[in-house]
């Protein structure tokens, strides 16, 4: 098949956000691929209209941001007051990704048990200790997920891998969930990927492409409607996305579209594999049905890029996220393991204990 | 759910093509929703890239524009030289729809048939005979659809119909196989649609949602990735599509995305309907893995409406097609009447037989 070639000679992984101590850089990702600016976010609020409009994007990258945002907000005016409004502004900027509530609910324990005078360098601390957590669960999801491709498809080469929407270094710490388990792949076996533009906001056609052309790895991108007779047609030997809230029960939430590729890896038989730091995961949501589901604007269904695809005034539906079944899911790869079969009790032996990042 | 209140007062029927005897007037359907524009091709060249470029589109109606293509060409410079290059280049100008080989083989063993002196005469004949069964065969089959619809879905009112791709007066004959079946429910029970933008080319955006505007049909657009979910939340009572080309066993080629669809459907337990004229059947291949699936440019995935979404020189795969096995598809609604189940017992009584329309 006709693969780009991997366009410039690799590069580092992207970085989506950067933080100096003071001050927190947001890559801004509604501007890729044609540009690269960097937004400096003022404070909780700034941080929350930047998740809003998918500026910053991908559910650990939400987590990360959104921790940032509640340090700086206590750090420019500390108090009792300060932390609970910008713990409730952030916490409800997006309501489908779990790691926004996971971050800043520990940001908030740490200051708040830290007391008034440490409140505000306690609150940085937990910021920076979940970055690196999710920098460091990155890199062991990576490594599990790319050594359990290795062992359920065939030893052909190149393994070819379907992606959607995206899961790399702009949307996770470390280098990615998803891509960054083909990413580890790649170091090993030939890799050709097959990366889903991912509409209505296209995060497949402009940053898993870029991603994927500056990591050096070959692919080609296809329309979502594309993936799944491209799969029945022996043309995929594993489905791998990442996740915005895993239930108790192992059900996906993730990007709209997932679910028919998980169906269409289904009634092919090839593997459809889920990776995500446990942060990802809500035990106190039992099953996918009772996962939230977020409802975008429908102009980002009836434009593309600004202009209008469809007559003036035609409504649309804009279902951000779909739910993925259990029993569509291979494995679920995380920085503390893979659960396979997925199912509740190997789901919940991933849950990490609720407390703060030490 | 929002949905469009059906925009302007109901318009008659769009039309795709016209025919005064002689000259023959496309709607280039590349140009809607913006503008209207009417093209008169000047023979079975300038024919042949209309439907090379989907300025004529449908499978039906790709059948009828070849036909007079034919036609004209051989009243322009009558011959058999004429007949026989005008057929192959027309018969090749698309590879997956079944009703373009149908249509022009037709024309020419009526021009064959009549001889030299009759040859044109005859080949006009030939080609208003095919429209005008086309338009028959609408008629009846949206009939025969509605009827099916009014039986399996429950009485539940407005009923809930999801469509793919542009399967109206635009795409075929009369008023359309699968949304003209909507259109004729739509005068029975109140009816809503979600309509499929169906990329790359936003047929659904551009053409399905214009014709149900002009229809005054409630409807809704979503992102094709979006339908599955939606299907497992139960907010779809049926899903009904068209064809390119249906195998003697029903597999079924369609608009690149309708496969998933049918899974989602087939996971819910909702009807799934395919609909098209038996002219869309294809007696000679038995199984949709013998049929050929358009691979189409690149820069149709790569880009929207002229403007890049990836990075560039980004390699991309663009099949147009994809095949839904028989075993998904609830029943096949035809002008002949309706295969269900889907098997080739079934699908071979709907075969016409192979000669000359009358």
């Amino acid at each position: 098949m006709p693969l780009a070639e991997g366009g410039p000679a690799a590069a580092p992984p992207a970085r989506a956000l950067r933080w100096d101590g003071a001050r927190l850089e947001l890559l801004d990702q509604t501007r890729l691929p044609d540009r690269e600016i960097w937004l400096t976010p003022a404070g909780a609020e700034e941080v929350a209209v930047a998740i809003e409009r998918l500026a910053v994007r991908g559910a650990p990258n939400i987590g990360i941001a959104a921790a940032y945002g509640l340090a700086m907000e206590v750090t420019a005016t500390p108090g009792l007051g300060t932390l609970e409004a910008a713990w409730e502004r952030l916490r409800t900027s997006r309501p489908t990704a779990v790691n926004l509530g996971w971050a800043v609910d520990r940001v908030r324990a740490a200051a708040l048990a830290a007391g008034p005078a440490r409140m505000a360098a306690a609150a940085r601390e937990q910021a920076q200790a979940i970055h690196a957590w999710e920098d460091e669960a990155s890199a062991l999801l990576c490594a599990a997920g790319a050594g359990l491709l290795r062992d359920l498809v065939p030893a052909r080469e190149p393994v070819r891998v379907l992606t959607h929407c995206n899961t790399g270094a702009l949307a996770t710490g470390g280098t990615g969930s998803a891509l960054g388990v083909i990413a580890e792949l790649a170091r090993h076996r030939a890799v050709e990927v097959l990366a889903c533009e991912t509409r209505p906001l296209l995060q497949g056609a402009r940053l898993t492409a870029w991603e994927l052309g500056r990591l050096g790895i070959p692919h080609a991108l296809l329309v979502d409607g594309a993936a799944a007779g491209l799969i029945a047609r022996g043309e995929v030997d594993a489905v791998i996305v990442g996740c915005d809230r895993v239930a108790a029960n192992g059900d996906t939430a993730n990007k709209v579209g997932t679910y028919a590729h998980a169906l269409a890896a289904g009634a092919a038989g090839i593997p459809f594999l889920v990776a995500g730091p446990t942060s990802s995961i809500d035990p106190h949501i039992a099953h996918g049905d009772d996962i939230a589901i977020e409802e975008r604007d429908a102009r980002e269904v009836t434009h593309v890029a600004g202009s209008p695809t469809a007559p003036l005034g035609t409504q649309a539906r804009n279902p951000a996220f779909d739910v993925t079944p259990a029993r569509l899911i291979t494995a679920l790869v995380t920085e503390r393991g893979v659960a396979r079969p997925v199912e509740p009790r190997t789901v919940g032996a991933l849950v990490p204990v609720a407390e703060p990042v030490a």
